[in-house]
């Protein structure tokens, strides 16, 4: 053996010991020649080394870093063409689905929430508390909706940032992203109104559509690219569609992200038609590389693009702050609320606006992306070694699901029901549609720290896989 | 004069000069026989005569308080027998309404909020800034719905000192009031179906039966004793109504409060017809008596009465805390409310839990009572000066609403527009239902301190009274 591949067999094994995790940035060359005390070359040759055996990616003038450990997987699929649904009644199982991951005796892969310890922010705690101390009963009168003045500023200096202005008056602070959605749909739309979704969509989607009584046009959406244009384009054409209700960046459940020239055309096709946007976009923040793609809001010229988020996903749970931008809707959004739940928590609107102000966000968001990276590659590695064969994998850039197929008629409900009774919860497809077309199909949470248990979860997981397989024939 | 007279005289003096005020005790005889140097029955005599002048009121085994300084006013007439709304469409006004109690510039009588400076606990923000601290975001899962455990159990306890039984398990904690009351109605009611309010109704409950496109029964409701059950009995026997909506405590707008008596045969129309009771009962704990009324919850066997209930309006405003004892509803009351706001703020749900567990909140609403009580007499004696006599004012013994009525044709909305244009806002009684039939009424807020700002507004309303009534000829 040479040197140089003396030196790549010790990083390799240092890599697989868990020394240097996915995500990680290898010691640079010059440091590498310093502790190794070996020449320059050879340590750029045991890099080059390992990179081409996959182990290690080059980024430019950056250095090297842990690659993901993987084998590829086959391209899931996502939706068929479209499904009209005139009455769209959505199953009471997705509750009992979400209430499963409240019971710490439960491995919680099937929970729409990040794990809670990644959002530790003890910064966020203290400002808190002396807000509290502080707190003035005053106070609630003056953040009524609109909201908090200064949270509303930060936020659209958070806009600014990425190029998008967005004025602090079209800002609607609410208690969370799921009520910024609902009243960015209802007030766009009457009873009987059409509106489109993605297939399969957030379940939040469909239940808002059936509580305001509206018809639902859900759209074959792609793993990778997202919504399918052509097909909208025939249906805004057909329909008179009222609102188009979409993610484009890591969508839930597939964490498809659509690429800008299809938001663009997006944009183009709702601009005609004067369908209103209602953009959730709760996992924007959550993207591995280096820049974020931009979210559809980014190219809204007639201001009326809702583009709906919150901290509940990347900051603070349980905190209850979301907000929407919500264009020329903003005034009725701001109606909506004050007969509905008034306003959002005022001590932890408070706690947040001084949070944004004083800094920080911005690290404890780098290193949320990071630890989410190296746990998404944990998850898909575990597949990989566990699951059968047949399995397909949609993985994503960003946010923290990942979603599974495989053949019908492998049934992912029953999947379910012999996970849960092993204490591990999974989302079955049949929440993500009011058709049976994704019961084949289920999403993963990536976003839990690696440990013993998990593994063998992921492995009995697999293993209750390859029965139902087996079992299909 | 005699000594009693002298002595008599003394004590008018101090009450007129505010040094003892409405609602307040006054010396004990004997402490009065102490610091006056005179005999007992000299001090009886005074108080005697005071009484007799309506200066003071004597209360058995208590003392002697200052009463109410009243023109007797005659009595308000509330609505008509019935009226049917097949769709219901508030006016977007009443949200202009409220916006303007906003406005530090504007003197809010109009505002729907008690004085928020009589709500300031410093021990709850002090316990808040404490929960801050140790907040870990773990918490946030274990408070999804239905709630910290915590503070059901102690809201469970606070209705059974009531002699009222209320399982922790079917309170659901919500983010505040007007949701608990939103998924109460939606909880038992589809689209089209008939439900029964009050006439004047809360514009809450207006909107909530636009918003789920119900139809709605809007029954005549006295000032004194609410909602007409002769009517609603006759109402029941014809409609296939769903629910009834209504506050029998301190009802907004009018301040009424059910006799007993009236509870019970409401109850015995209801579970005869098997329809489920929404309960707004967010003022039953403003009651200026010794003894709270009953909710008609204490009254319910078959589990079918929601009683829905907050502490915006006694304690934290802002806070965004509520909850609804739900009966056999609470399951799904919990869907609705996961896919609607997810759960209420947790810090804000630990911090009246802490609150709670550790007692000071009947002292604090005892505070608050007497208060409410002395701000309401100040404001009905300035009624008494300033407005016209023809005016008719329901005063109740709780809350802090006065609702004031003039003949037809005085336009209250006209009042409105007068009075803000001088920086006052009141409550049009156009805003508490979808026919005109309370054009000539409006609602005053009464829980904020009397000072000369105060007093010069309430003069001016009153002249603006004089000068439309001078208008209608």
């Amino acid at each position: 053996m040479t040197r140089y591949e003396q030196l790549a067999g010790m990083i390799r094994q240092q890599i697989e010991d868990d020394i240097w995790q996915v995500g990680d940035r290898l010691p640079s060359l010059r440091e590498s020649v310093k502790s190794s005390g070996l020449s320059l070359m050879t340590v750029l040759q045991a890099y080059q080394l390992l990179e081409s055996q996959g182990w290690i990616v080059a980024r430019p003038q950056s250095g090297y870093y842990v690659a993901p450990r993987l084998k590829p997987f086959a391209a899931a699929k996502g939706g068929k063409e479209l499904n009209l649904t005139e009455n769209v009644e959505i199953s009471a199982s997705i509750f009992d689905v979400l209430q499963a991951c409240k019971d710490p005796q439960i491995i919680p892969f099937g929970s729409a929430f990040p794990d809670p310890s990644l959002l530790a922010e003890p910064k966020l705690s203290k400002i808190l508390a002396s807000v509290a101390r502080r707190f003035v009963p005053h106070s609630s009168l003056a953040n009524l909706p609109p909201g908090n003045e200064k949270l509303r500023r930060n936020i659209s200096r958070r806009y600014a940032a990425h190029g998008i202005h967005v004025s602090p008056d079209e800002i609607v602070i609410t208690a969370g992203a799921m009520e910024s959605l609902s009243f960015s749909l209802q007030s766009v739309t009457s009873p009987g109104d059409w509106v489109v979704i993605e297939s399969p969509a957030f379940y939040g989607a469909l239940q808002a559509i059936e509580r305001l009584r509206l018809k639902a046009i859900a759209i074959k959406t792609d793993p990778l690219t997202g919504i399918d244009l052509d097909t909208l384009q025939q249906v805004v054409q057909k329909y008179p569609i009222k609102a188009c209700w979409l993610m484009s960046r890591f969508q839930n459940p597939l964490c498809s992200t659509m690429p800008p020239e299809n938001k663009q055309r997006l944009v183009e096709i709702l601009n005609h038609s004067q369908i209103a946007l209602v953009e959730d976009d709760v996992y924007g923040e959550l993207y591995f590389e280096q820049e974020p793609p931009a979210p559809i809001k980014a190219w809204d010229t007639e201001n009326n693009f809702m583009h709906c988020a919150s901290f509940s996903k990347c900051l603070a749970p349980g905190y209850r702050v979301g907000w929407v931008a919500a264009g020329k809707h903003a005034k009725k959004i701001q109606q909506l609320q004050m007969m509905s739940t008034v306003s959002a928590s005022t001590p932890t609107q408070l706690a947040i606006a001084d949070y944004l102000a004083q800094g920080g966000y911005d690290n404890h968001l780098r290193r949320l992306r990071r630890q989410l990276e190296q746990r998404q590659s944990r998850m898909l590695w575990a597949i990989s070694e566990y699951f059968p064969q047949s399995v397909k994998v949609n993985s994503a850039r960003g946010g923290y699901f990942l979603w599974l197929e495989f053949e019908s008629p492998f049934n992912a409900n029953r999947l379910y029901q012999l996970a849960l009774a092993k204490h591990i919860s999974i989302a079955p497809g049949s929440m993500f549609s009011t058709s049976a077309q994704f019961d084949h199909a289920f999403r993963l949470n990536t976003s839990f720290a690696w440990n013993e248990t998990q593994a063998l979860a992921m492995k009995e997981l697999g293993k209750l896989c390859h029965q139902l397989l087996k079992e299909c024939g």
